[in-house]
């Protein structure tokens, strides 16, 4: 599949469509996902184009898990979970939806089950509330 | 809780732990998970000692995922499968089972469920062989 430069998360990183900004640097933009599988999901992006991992350069995939171990760190910190995972779904059979690389950063408390097929997007005052917190504690 | 430098990731980075070796660099070594969740489950991990990718240091963290899209390249064109998902974990909470912090490489075919709870070890003979047909498969 040939990227498409109108998927939502290059309109993100045009500056074409809004999104709940917690990080940007150079090569990445880190923002809430609106249909979160946990309270504190984030997702960390290149602004570089590519489907998936395979067609981005090492520069960029050096920058992008750089700015997600330093988003992650501060969603940790402000969700106060003992577990994060990273996840990073390489084409629709792996779960991927958006067709723009990018990471998932998940907290995880044990015992509590990830919303895995998340279709209920969130209440977006409290998404816009946590972002800010998150986007304080990067340091 | 602090780093055990007698974790079995870490006898595989000494040398003190066997492993079917699939990739190796300065700074990372990639191997089959004996108990995989799908076929070509390969984990790979930084040879320098950390918990989880929040004690890593940026240089090293580079290193791991520059190594882990690499080694993915290869798994999904030796297995064949149109998904490759990529996914770190950090802490108990978050399902991480040994504390050397490493990623996961597992592919995915659509409406094929993951081992999620995979507790069953591996054929070795079959292992190897997929290990040296992924070593094979690295550019």
């Amino acid at each position: 599949m040939a990227y498409d430069p109108n998927n939502i998360f290059a309109k993100i990183v045009r500056g074409e469509a809004p999104c709940f900004k917690v990080y940007e640097d150079a090569h990445t933009i880190a923002f809430m996902d609106i249909m979160p599988q946990a309270e504190g999901h984030v997702l960390v992006i290149p602004k570089e184009a590519g489907e998936t991992i395979f067609e981005l350069s090492d520069e960029s995939t050096a920058a992008l898990i750089k700015a997600t171990k330093k988003v992650a760190a501060a969603v940790k910190s402000v969700v106060k979970t003992p577990g994060v995972m990273l996840a990073q779904l390489n084409g629709a059979a792996a779960g991927q939806t958006v067709f723009h690389v990018h990471f998932h950063i998940i907290p995880r408390s044990g015992g509590i089950d990830l919303k895995l097929h998340a279709k209920e997007t969130a209440n977006f005052e409290q998404l816009k509330a946590l972002a800010a917190k998150i986007a304080a504690a990067i340091k």
